[in-house]
């Protein structure tokens, strides 16, 4: 048993991998980026193919898959401590690489355990991408943001996973109040307004959002409005960080 | 190659299920059934063991997940055409037979894959439990309805399982009108409220669920009161089905 089977060369995780990973069973993650009113998605590209992917990897036999998530992410992109969200699990019989135009590299001898069909558990995280630091590992060229209007064609059913994972954020913040961690602690109703409008990707009315967020009961008004050169500037909101852990523990529940 | 693996005697799917199942990897479901303001789920009784689970299946190797979700709910309870959410997947990996205290029935011979760890892909639904009829496959004793708030202790993880669910259901309240198909036609708002709060578990305020409600704009108001001997009838209301439509796919977004 070597020390870390994720530190394979990608040869001996073609033909040895499956002594340590559980067969059929993958994992994807959608890491989404938000920085200045962008949304983008984290995506690595092969060393050996040069086609972009999600960062993924395998379980280990004895692993929890929540923990294969992190420790995938953490292998792949350098990125530690990022909060996961499970969100679908993909199972098309025709997740398989030589369905997908991919084939075995030809150093690697006989038939490989990569090769079959694979069920893939997707997870996805939200973080302030100037705040990480992507490094690829053994298996990639390189690892970039990409934003999530302009993502090219990915390997297998990638794009349809990344669709999902958006699918989800956007559900997400009708549930809990998920985007608040990328806000300064001291913010105003409009960069509030633009976060939701960066991941919901439209438009939202000022009036409506405003009465909704304050209706939620976590944010606090400061006598305090933002510096600068504005006309009339707008005043500042902090959370109430009890009532905002409450909210993310119990959820934004239907009674309010 | 027999018609359908599924049909194998317990005897025969301990022995060589492994033929035509991907290993590792099974189905559960959770069946919720609403009617007459109370919440149950739906519950095997082991032929061999006499222990209380969820309806529960595997993934034949050529087989798309969600069939094999529809599949296995249709055989082990003669349920048919109902609408499966995919909310969860469990991978502890403690979750095997043996840690739990099951063993290999004795008239099986040698070790069996239905022992190894497996990962469990979770669906819920949501069905009008008047409108269904159970029926047990070869391997469950029985299949009966249970109150939400008085299940026994499962098998393995299946009380866990049940619990995020039951989570996931109420959190799809916040997303999508889903409760709305197991109401009458024509309904009052106290019936309305009345669904939610059994589904929630939670007593809501009648003048805020109300204003919620008529808020989403997916019901219309009739000039009709509830037939009956109540001194004040309340108002019966219909879905406006284009809107009603319009909003399970889209879901009940943030803007509105």
């Amino acid at each position: 048993m070597i020390n870390d089977p994720r530190s394979l060369s990608p040869k001996e995780f073609f033909e040895k991998g499956h002594n340590y990973f559980l067969p059929h069973i993958s994992i994807d993650c959608v890491i989404f980026g938000f920085h200045d009113n962008q949304l983008k998605v984290l995506l690595l590209e092969w060393k050996d193919t040069h086609r972009w992917c999600l960062p993924g990897g395998f379980v280990l036999k004895g692993e929890d898959i929540n923990d294969a998530a992190d420790n995938t992410l953490r292998m792949r992109t350098g990125l530690q401590k990022i909060i996961l969200h499970q969100f679908h699990t993909f199972g098309d019989p025709n997740r398989d690489r030589g369905t997908h135009g991919h084939n075995t590299p030809p150093h690697v001898k006989g038939p490989s355990w990569i090769m079959e069909r694979f069920i893939t558990i997707g997870y996805w995280a939200l973080v302030e991408f100037s705040k990480v630091t992507p490094t690829p590992d053994q298996f990639s060229a390189s690892c970039q943001w990409w934003e999530i209007n302009s993502i090219p064609t990915l390997i297998l059913d990638h794009n349809v996973i990344v669709k999902k994972a958006l699918e989800s954020l956007r559900l997400q913040l009708n549930d809990y109040p998920v985007g608040f961690n990328l806000l300064p602690p001291k913010f105003t109703m409009p960069e509030l307004q633009s976060l939701y409008e960066t991941i919901l990707g439209e438009t939202l009315d000022r009036r409506n959002f405003q009465k909704k967020m304050i209706a939620l009961d976590i944010i606090t008004r400061l006598n305090e409005r933002k510096q600068g050169g504005a006309h009339k500037a707008p005043y500042l909101y902090k959370f109430d960080k009890k009532k905002y852990q409450n909210a993310l523990k119990k959820g934004i529940s239907f009674g309010i």
